[in-house]
């Protein structure tokens, strides 16, 4: 039993070696892509939109779509990856788990902070809420995302949940999880593509003439889905999943847990 | 050597006859709700925008959002699922192949059709082409479909590629044909949300007030959303893949299959 023991853990440190290096080298394309993806979009409202304000104005609309890239899809998919760490495979899962749920909650805090700066600059202006598609495709995001949040927090963190029923919901977690990303970006390419039109109606250079600002904004917009694509694949991708023994320490409560 | 063959085989029966309740009542939905996407497309087309021609005028035009939306989201959708019929699971793989490519040609032949539907609009009217980030984002996910189904092709009919090769792949395949459908997903979101906001700008009842064509085609897009996660989750729930003794068959090659 010891040798067995031990044998999993020498096997373990392997797979996780080989592993390692591959992800890190994926993980810092997603740092960087990340970090593009949120630092794109503040240069566009500031260098194109006339920077930011908390005051009710087209300026504090400005932090929409920064906290939403950054929220909904950055925070988000990083977020989304704590299990993928191979340092995660082996040990307690217990603070991976915690870890897993603060990050998504400071996601879903940065997403809040850009809907009620949305939300303020319409109501401010007199301008009617939720009537788009990008805006109805959006809140239903943010919708899934507060429910798989409590669920995930119910079922997995605290400790009445069997391991059956573990069992049974994590890949429906895991499913919703990808498919809350993916329409996240769904509603970052509508809004982006939507306030480029709004923004470059009535210029010397309109949209269709390709502008500096068009010409940035898409690319920006482009960014984000490479960045969604790259975390769907370390998500989905089966080499970088906790091996399957780890399926034991899946019963590990919040309560119970004396780690 | 025979006992464990026919232990397969029954085997094999035992899980599609349980995999098949759940997974046809999916089919079901999956049929309705594209069948819907269709419709509702050409309904909102031919109800609140003149319907069809192919004439370069705007009904040219209007057979791109449903060539669209047949194209690279209902038909991409059904052909992508046709391993997870559980008639795939046993026997020759071949014929199953052959269907998924063929399917998969008709979903490229209409979005080919649509593509042209829109550019002779719009070179027929002098506007110009792909400046918006919906059109990148479109032309991006047609051109990424047009080389997953020649390395398809190539790789899995063809019968040069050796069994690591595929197997390399096969995985990579599956991705990018769920990570294409997403690509697709998005960029039909943020097209209707852009004619919404072309067609309903002058009118007596704008976008922001919603009038009945905004709700109806909102609510087609969120039809397609719906449609878009039923197919992934149909594709990636595992219990519904060809089971492991499948990869036997996978090196059945085009040209030296007898079936």
């Amino acid at each position: 039993m010891g040798k067995n023991f031990s044998d999993f853990f020498l096997s373990s440190e392997c797979m996780i070696r080989m592993a390692s290096g591959w992800f890190y080298l994926s993980c810092l394309l997603l740092g960087s892509l990340g970090s593009m993806c949120i630092l794109f979009t503040i240069y566009w409202m500031q260098y194109w939109r006339g920077g930011f304000a908390w005051n009710g104005s087209i300026y504090m609309f400005n932090w929409h779509p920064v906290l939403m890239v950054a929220g909904m899809v950055v925070f988000y998919g990083g977020a989304s990856l704590v299990y993928r760490l191979p340092q995660s495979w082996v040990g307690p899962k217990l603070p991976w788990k915690l870890l897993h749920a603060a990050l998504h909650l400071m996601a879903f805090i940065l997403t809040v902070v850009g809907l009620v700066a949305v939300f303020t600059f319409h109501n401010h202006g007199k301008i009617a809420n939720l009537y788009s598609l990008h805006s109805w495709l959006g809140i239903t995001a943010v919708f899934l995302f507060a429910c798989q949040w409590c669920l995930g927090f119910a079922v997995f963190l605290l400790p009445w949940a069997s391991m059956w029923l573990r069992s049974l919901l994590k890949p429906i977690h895991v499913f919703f999880g990808a498919a809350i990303l993916s329409l996240s970006i769904a509603s970052v390419i509508s809004g982006i593509n939507e306030k480029l039109f709004f923004s470059l109606k009535n210029t010397t250079r309109p949209y269709n003439s390709l502008p500096s600002e068009a010409v940035f904004a898409n690319s920006t917009g482009m960014l984000v889905v490479a960045f969604g694509l790259l975390v769907l694949y370390i998500l989905l991708a089966s080499s970088w999943k906790r091996p399957e023994p780890g399926i034991l320490t899946d019963k590990q409560p919040l309560l119970h847990d004396g780690e």
